[in-house]
């Protein structure tokens, strides 16, 4: 299977869509790029760099001249922006998503009577955002899962599968309850983890500077992560509400036990406690 | 003041200890280089790979001979090895250890009479242990908390000053206790949260491998945290139990305080909880 689209549409044209962009244009899937974004900000600030040869002003120009579409808005955005290209596309027309959420699949798929939608989730990004962050490598080494439902397509699933596999992603199939429940752990809970933790200490001082100046390596990890856009997150934690919610009552228990046995003093049941995460690293591939 | 020491002692020549005896060579700050570890093993390939130039048996022969010793073992371990070369060493030897824990300093100033002892913190190191992992950069760049005490001799003090700075740290005075407050919240904390992290999805799998394995760069973040060294994790743990269950307190409310605004999709309370962090950001060097 060849892949060649005359353009790609791109909505939202932050790290993740941009870096799309780059992607497709360095690997040769399409002859044009275009791109949309909500304020035209970001859109045109990509067509400045080069990285799309087109910032158009609809949602209508995107889904009629488009033949690929790749939707990277915010999560909770993701079901009208599906909804108002429904009403333009192609009969042919292949879209997919970059959201960290998969909870729309199911109903947006029926806003489109071709089936021409197939849920995405490329896991890659940094804590930088806008089209200037941007780089084709992005994806390279990292997990796409794509979430397929009974009634998506067999051929755009190909098709999308493709499409990640070419700019370097290893593509993993679940259903998107299941993506859902996964990303909650691994993914929004080092977030909301670390957030909470620099919200912790986010009012504590010596003389005068943040005691974080004085923290090492594993605090600026932290720090790091909670830098990450906050819309962004949010979007998310709201919308993946019931899988967050349950990943944090399950950080709990864990966090209770090791206080528990600090508490106690138990050095060999810290101890144990602690070496009970090493069976992670014999199933981590790096 | 030049600072030139005949020998240095090293008891304990694990990443810390090791490094250490490389710093102190690049920076000329000693003619020689002894080590001493506790099962041999460490202070034997230390010579090996000449970081330092003699591994010794026995703290007695460290005690004797060097004048300036620094003590990098495990925190539950520093009182006894201090008290043990408190026997042995001459008149004008400095001491100094690298624990990350103060809560001994006040007892152990006590085993000598002639104050040869000051308690620092070089905030450095790396999710790696022992002495093929050292270099004499690892200092470089961050901060070494150094805890003096009301009888603490002053011109001791400035000699351990000096060398950290030697070693390109920035060096922070505070009490031991105040110490022990702030390590909780900025250290202590990220480690216990992120093993806690990894422990709460060590069972979880997919298709036979470990969900982590999907997981992008901010739980590798905590994998990588949660790879330290367990021994001398649950030896902190234990040594500063108080101030570590206090922290986990604070994180536990400002934990809770996100889970229930995410419970309720508040969108905005999360947007400004998830802001709130970026304060520590403006007192933030880097």
């Amino acid at each position: 299977m060849k892949l060649f689209f005359e353009r790609i549409g791109i909505v939202g044209v932050g790290l993740i869509g941009a870096s799309f962009a780059l992607a497709a244009k360095k690997y040769g899937i399409a002859k044009e790029v275009w791109g949309y974004s909500n304020s035209g900000k970001s859109s045109k600030e990509a067509e400045k760099l080069k990285i799309i040869d087109r910032a158009v002003s609809s949602l209508e120009e995107i889904g009629k001249s488009c033949d690929f579409i790749f939707v990277a808005v915010p999560v909770l955005s993701i079901p009208l922006v599906l909804y108002e290209l429904s009403k333009y596309i192609k009969k042919g027309t292949v879209l997919t998503d970059g959201g960290s959420t998969k909870h729309f699949v199911k109903e947006c798929h029926k806003y489109f009577k071709n089936k021409n939608f197939v849920g995405s989730h490329p896991i890659a990004g940094t804590e930088k955002s806008g089209p200037q962050s941007a780089f084709a490598s992005l994806f390279e080494n990292s997990t796409c899962i794509v979430t397929p439902i009974k009634e998506t397509c067999p051929s755009k699933l190909e098709i999308i599968e493709k499409i990640w596999e070419i700019f370097g992603m290893k593509v993993v199939l679940m259903s998107p309850e299941k993506h859902d429940r996964i990303m909650a752990e691994i993914s929004h809970m080092p977030h909301v983890v670390a957030y909470s933790l620099v919200n912790s200490v986010k009012d504590k001082h010596f003389n005068g500077k943040s005691i974080t100046n004085m923290a090492g390596g594993g605090f600026r990890d932290f720090t790091r992560i909670a830098r990450s856009d906050s819309t962004m997150w949010a979007d998310i934690f709201v919308a993946n509400e019931k899988n967050v919610v349950a990943a944090i009552n399950d950080f709990e228990k864990s966090l209770k036990k090791l206080k528990k046995i600090i508490k106690g003093k138990d050095r060999e049941k810290i101890m144990s406690f602690l070496n009970e995460t090493k069976k992670v690293f014999l199933f981590a591939k790096k």
